[in-house]
């Protein structure tokens, strides 16, 4: 199955008073995920035009399920897979790992977006060479999403 | 409807080089008005009891739905309701808004759960003193949750 | 002795495992009794001009003195004061109590800074109206720096 | 000069709407510097013994200058060098760099601890063996500290 994967450690400011990785640092890791990802098929999360312009990918929606603590220092291994490519809107599927266990499973929905200066953000359409790219990593993690 | 309602501003820390509150602050957002709310029923996050153990609230999962952007120095009201009480589970339901504009929905699953030092969490019923509490919350929220 | 004081409570995501407040925070807990100081007085962390220019306070440097630890569901009072006031510079006294407590210490140089799209930031000299301000909250706090 | 240095990429989350990273941020940067600088020679933040009981390194006092912005995907530099090792105490001279800029500079002091459950933390001698593996890195960075 087609996926991408990177590791990040979990580091003691992570942590909360439970001893565990605060859930909110499952966003930190996921858009480190994303980030990533994106790279990896020659795209930026926020990249700046030379007119001025900026070219992102804002937030839709997120939801995240927690099925095991992560802990200081663990390695988690994030998989991306695709989940949808619309014509402006792109959903990612994640899975985080440590060795055998499930720690957590994501899935994050963003719109490609224009900011023009002074103007409301407007979404607009993937360019057809990232849309090839990205449908290299369409398909199902092992995990479902509940 | 029954709802708990509070209210937080955004700061400058909760911003990004986009010019918005960073998604993942709504996290941050959401865990205030869960205590808030938590607290106002005579409930804590997190409880140390006098034995060493300590009752709390670990996070099972989370969804955001992101309508509006939200800028630095707004003030946010976050309304809280409750989705679900299960024996051991609790969901809560949250909107965000800045005057009349929805900025972000939520819904927040937890487990109430007993800490025993070097052993794993187990979740625990919810006493029946707060369970007719939360019920006085129990409803919908205007905005569906998509 | 002049002062201005805010108050603020210790949330569950700023702890660390350490089972105290992750000690980042304290810039955090800075931010919000700096803005609130600014505030007071008429003046704003960041201020988009309608020109479209920006007006702001960029961090020259800080400093922390850690005194006890801060826990969760703690109320820290920051008690602020006037350390120096630049041409264009503004140097900060903090104090973070609770009760009779003193949970740290801190030191805060900022510049006054105009921000023009595409060009560095440049520093500008404070307004005379808010000098004036400001000079009513020279003095030093209780506990010394060190 | 003895050194030990490591690298770390700005993220999207660790920007603010100034355009740069967040100066709360350098103490992310720091820790991290901090985490990898001790795993080097063996040493962990915060251990857990065998008995319950935590050993690691709660802060003391921490500062930072900021001499140049830090940016969207800039990979920074980290070098990290000893400035005084007492019986029981570390404090660390860091410096952040992109490429020939120099970034930021910070000092750290830190207290070797021991944490009983339901004790004060109390400071304990930092043991000979890693005492002198510290003693191999201490030296002066070449940006002076102010």
């Amino acid at each position: 199955m087609p996926l991408f994967t990177t590791t990040r450690r979990v580091e003691f400011i992570d942590t909360d008073m439970a001893g565990i990785m605060h859930y909110s640092n499952f966003a930190r890791f996921t858009e480190h995920a994303e980030t990533e990802f994106l790279r990896s098929i020659g795209l930026e999360l926020f990249t700046k035009q030379d007119d001025g312009s900026v070219l992102g990918w804002p937030r839709v929606s997120v939801t995240f399920s927690f099925k095991a603590p992560a802990y200081f220092a663990d390695v988690l291994e994030a998989r991306v897979s695709v989940n949808r490519i619309g014509v402006r809107s792109l959903t990612l599927n994640l899975e985080f790992h440590r060795g055998e266990t499930l720690v957590a499973t994501g899935r994050l929905k963003t719109a490609y977006c224009l900011f023009l200066p002074d103007e409301p953000m407007r979404s607009v359409d993937i360019p057809d060479e990232y849309r090839e790219k990205l449908e290299q990593y369409v398909g199902e993690l092992d995990s479902p999403m509940d």
